[in-house]
């Protein structure tokens, strides 16, 4: 039986943290201020909210919620971002996405000031996450996959990382983030060949295709740590990873339910990044 | 024996295609115009200069010669920067680096307008390279890497590529140019366990580090294509690969010599971006 990597102790953890610095915050009149900012009334973004106000308000980080029509402009979300960039309010913003298909989206994102992107979306926060460069923040579920790996003292340093899934949001970010740490880091996605082969290889498994339960047995081998980033729903509507768990727990080491894993983390981290942005705002 | 991969056919084809490219420029009375930026007399910096200069002259782009004293200050740097920013009969701009240590490099790459970072070195020049956006312009290493794999088609969809080095001049942005390929990529460095296994598993090996012929024969298998960035020299002096190419060459599949290899290509892929830039000036 693997040992279970349970995102709550972390939760608690990082939840420990901010306390006690939204207290320093607070005693400087500064009460840390969250953003999000919605477009439509996607079911999954819904969610996501709600989850977010929850834990902000148990942390006592204020909420400021803007909803846009779904038919918005380009201009009309643009403005909403500047909106967002001056108001001294707010220290950090996350921006539900994807935004309808008619938004350039890239365009949006660089729009947020790059010390309220909190979720590491515009291009100036990426370049950092690239370059090693310690300013802006990274996106939020590759920062939980660290957070987890840390808490957990799962070593990285000479570990070889297999990481499945190249998009911005986690696959290129954390192979970059655990680089920095001197893992060895593949990086593979749907054309690469025998997948199975090269995951069991390796000593840490980061799973981020976003394909309920692909991945099975045969993809994994003993002591190895596996991160399950999927947050999927299967025929049945049950919420799963990108991992068949009940299929993979018994052959490796460890291993991050879904729910209650990696996802739950990320929430708590968005958090964080709340509070670090209200803190640089006093250092600077 | 090695099939050689050498430079010299990938010059001459891209010296071909630059050449009507710079006719029709010249038809719309548009010069190429690139600017050598130099602190101090390092040889290193010396003799690509010499390089530049001779393979831009035979090519029919302008050369335009800026060199400041070692002392200069970071206003000094930034001000020639600035200069080459405004100045219209300059497309692109090549600054020999390391600066000077006093000097905040990162700021003064910043500084450069991202249409004239012809050398990928710009936060958001590397961005792109990170988010597989398509403005600005890779390294001109890691994009004459793409050059010989392409001239020699080596295929790469589904290839696994390991890459040894990870600098942001090589490493990392060739990593991310090969994954936008479809191939699967393992980052390695002087951290990964067990190097030399990881390396005689890949289909195609990118050596760069930057240490005169430490990989040998033991870190090779057949039917490998073997890249050597590598630009050193050895203990008498002579040009050296970070390959050793006598115990490697009769190994593996196919490599590229040092002299006469990447390198050689790399100043021709300066001279396209150049082009390239001069010809996006005319359709903005």
């Amino acid at each position: 039986m693997a040992k279970r990597l349970a995102g709550k102790p972390v939760v608690e953890k990082i939840a420990e943290e901010i306390g006690g610095r939204v207290a320093s915050l607070a005693d400087k009149g500064i009460v840390c201020g969250l953003s999000l900012l919605r477009v439509g009334e996607r079911p999954d973004d819904l969610s996501y909210e709600r989850t977010a106000e929850k834990r902000a308000e148990s942390l006592g980080i204020e909420v400021r919620k803007t909803v846009l029509d779904e038919g918005v402009s380009q201009a009309g979300i643009e403005a909403a971002i500047d909106e967002v960039n001056g108001d001294e309010s707010i220290h950090g913003c996350l921006m539900f996405r994807p935004l309808p298909s008619d938004i350039n989206e890239q365009a949006v994102c660089d729009a947020l000031a790059t010390e309220k992107d909190i979720d590491g979306i515009s291009s100036a926060a990426l370049a950092a996450v690239f370059m090693d460069r310690d300013f802006g923040f990274a996106p939020c579920t590759a920062a939980a996959c660290m957070r987890v790996l840390d808490y957990y003292d799962v070593p990285l340093e000479g570990a070889h990382v297999v990481v499945v899934g190249r998009s911005l949001v986690i696959g290129k970010p954390i192979a970059m983030m655990l680089l920095r740490r001197n893992a060895t880091v593949t990086l593979c996605h749907s054309r690469t060949k025998d997948l199975a082969a090269v995951m069991r290889a390796a000593d840490i498994v980061v799973c981020a295709t976003g394909r309920a339960r692909m991945f099975k047995a045969e993809c994994f081998s003993p002591d190895q740590v596996v991160l399950d980033v999927g947050i999927n729903f299967d025929e049945a509507g049950k919420l799963c990873g990108d991992v068949d768990f009940d299929e993979v727990e018994p052959i490796v080491g460890a291993i991050t339910p879904v729910p209650g894993g990696i996802g739950s983390v990320t929430t708590s981290v968005l958090m964080a990044h709340v509070v670090e942005a209200a803190e640089r705002t006093t250092s600077a």
